[in-house]
């Protein structure tokens, strides 16, 4: 037999101890921020029938990112690509037991079939945070507190990041009154200005001088103005009749009022995804190595409706776990870690039944510890407690077992100390 | 459009919060025993080729139970239906740059197409605990008591359960030296043994004496010498002739050591799974109500050498979250939980700003506050707070504003009472 490959299947991740400390704290302070707003965590399949993402998820996402496929029963299903129809359909399922507003959060695995590139995989890890059934801006106002609540828990600065801002209802609007394009263009100029920052402006002017087809001068013309409004104030007039700007502007008093202070409001910002109906945002990295979007959410009142019940209406937000490593890393704000081992118990000699005790009684007193089975080297013994990032190494030798008094080297600061029992359980707590 | 089914995929659960709740309190005892013993977690992709499944999962596993597909690029995947192999690879992948023994541990989900039951689902959580490059009984013993240090950290008592031990070296010799039977028959005959509990003594014996054919009376009354030993020392002569009973003895000796007292040894014990190599053990639900295997685990040395490098030896277990949901439900040992949320913010006229300031100061404190979005009837806000099962309601009317000094109602007590904000904070930390 031909050895198999080691390798992870293209565009998913081993997460080796290293690395899983890494997502465990991100995912740390997703449960905390989450939690200390009164979201409580709830767990979904990761196969859903595929048509719950046909209706409202985008064209893109169904027909070319899904990993769909046939049961042995014969059903068409996907393993979620997104957290939102999940659940919405939860909700909806027990839309009459459930006490409002419904604070729901949850931190899953999704897969994308996409081209694998940084910030970018194929399986990756999100936190989704949801508020059902409350549908004055409030709601908008909370998502985006705990949106950058999480940025400063993280550590981040003010000038780290920056939440852009916009609506759909402003989208409309500018798209059919604004614009004035018809039904079957309106898509594709959303489209246009959500690749915007992707493409040069000249390439952006001729793909919108296409769409507008005869009327392209005016046209142009008026997305020059429009985008050339830095707040909402300086918007072209036309646009400011949009009944969206009252939205938008209590959403920023709000905002300001609950310490929120690095927001914006940009015009040209749309979300990928079908289903908002209202306000839309996304956390932005202002970091000249990592400038991109972060993760965003909004206001989607209609998927609750889908699953045959009376609509309920939502707003919403997703951050990745890979997307914030990065944000970490090019910001300098993951720190060095260690094991979750605390104490690598070392066999000096013909110990090892005393050594089997010893790590017995360190557990019992709330202290993680592990020991050779081996029998080896002492130096070797060191060795792979650094390897492991294991912070101390006690010795059990012959002299220990009779005296009582153990020896006990903390790695990091490279000193020894000599403690009997109950000595060692306070050194080790204390410096913890 | 017609509307989508709200119903979760079939033989897959929905966790809202409470069931979530369950969920995250099993997993916190697997995390908190598994990392006292000094395991680290990991974390792996969802998806593996199907090849990895096909070599030593066993067939039934591999062509019948396995969410198979073909994906956009072509290659032929699974959605893992069990740890073992993919943990096999990632140690195989880093086989130089791993500290050995390498103690790891994962908390995650799988997928099977099995019946849906009791206690099985189509996807299910496991622990998955395993310890490579140490090949003494030690290891066995070790992880073995981290199964029964599982069973007694949710308060099981040792007569709740009962840890089967065996080891496939003496299956292989009973097989072929004891039963005297040919290499086609022993793969029939072990799956015989396996069901034994399954089915009546006489369907048992009708279906050995048909894997015998011949030898069918001896064959028989040779079973029914091993079936009777209850201990290793009523074992039949020359099954005791067996080199695996020297391991099976001195594995029993290290559990007694380690204060491990409820384990027995089975003869009848398989494990189906192919890839076991040594010890076999399964951890047994004693309630006649719940009279079943909840887990087991073993030693699999030849897994990690599938993946072209040199093997390395292999002992793991691999309980499952429903399982020890069930026997918790069963033993009375799954106490009532609340929310994670400890306050509901209730507002009492026209006080949103006021409360909003409350709630942020609450959880400045450390406190998981949530408030009401919809500003509507006092009773309604606690009903829902109730509802949501969150111990605490704090008012804020116009007079709290005024005054400084709030009401905080202990919902579980229904007890009021009236304090400032740090003798609130003082209140709710000292009772929680």
């Amino acid at each position: 037999m031909n050895a198999l490959s080691s390798q992870p299947y293209k565009g998913t991740r081993d997460y080796y101890p290293a690395d899983k400390r890494v997502q465990n704290y991100i995912f740390s302070v997703w449960h905390k921020v989450s939690r200390s707003f009164g979201y409580e965590e709830y767990g979904a399949p990761i196969l859903e029938p595929l048509e719950v993402y046909a209706a409202k998820s985008g064209q893109e996402l169904v027909n070319e990112q899904t990993y769909t496929f046939t049961d042995r029963g014969d059903r068409t299903v996907a393993i979620r690509p997104e957290m939102t129809p999940t659940i919405s359909r939860m909700v909806a399922a027990r839309r009459q037991e459930l006490a409002y507003p419904a604070r729901l959060y949850s931190i899953a695995n999704f897969m994308r079939y996409e081209r694998p590139q940084r910030g970018r995989e194929r399986e990756f890890w999100q936190l989704n945070v949801d508020m059902f059934g409350a549908d004055t801006i409030a709601a908008e106002a909370e998502i985006i507190t705990i949106a950058d609540g999480i940025m400063k828990e993280f550590g981040a600065k003010p000038q780290d990041y920056v939440i852009r801002i916009n609506n759909r209802k402003l989208i409309n609007f500018v798209m059919t009154q604004y614009l004035q394009l018809n039904a079957d263009k309106v898509q594709p100029m959303v489209k246009l200005f959500d690749r915007k920052d992707k493409i040069s402006h000249q390439e952006f002017v001729d793909q919108a001088s296409e769409i507008f087809g005869d009327q392209a001068a005016d046209g142009i013309a008026r997305i020059e103005a429009l985008l050339g409004a830095k707040t909402i104030e300086d918007l072209p007039q036309e646009v400011l009749a949009s009944d969206a700007l009252g939205e938008i502007k209590q959403l920023f008093d709000l905002l300001a009022q609950a310490g929120v202070n690095n927001m914006t409001f940009d015009v040209t910002l749309m979300r990928g995804l079908d289903y908002y109906t209202g306000t839309v945002f996304e956390v932005y990295d202002t970091h000249p190595d990592n400038n991109r979007s972060l993760f965003g959410g909004g206001r989607y009142d209609g998927l609750v409706g889908m699953f045959g019940v009376e609509p309920i209406s939502a707003v919403g937000m997703a951050p990745g776990g890979t997307m914030l490593e990065n944000f970490l890393d090019v910001h300098g704000l993951l720190l060095q870690s260690r094991s979750t081992t605390d104490v690598y118990v070392a066999i000096v000699g013909d110990t090892m039944q005393a050594a089997n005790q010893v790590a017995s009684d360190l557990r019992k007193n709330g202290i993680n510890a592990e020991m050779d089975l081996a029998g080896g080297k002492v130096d070797k013994q060191i060795k792979t407690a650094i390897k492991k990032a294991i912070p101390y190494v006690l010795f059990v030798g012959e002299e220990e077992v009779k005296t009582g008094v153990y020896t006990i080297k903390n790695i990091t600061k490279a000193i020894e100390y000599k403690r009997d029992f109950a000595g060692l359980i306070e050194l080790i707590k204390e410096q913890l």
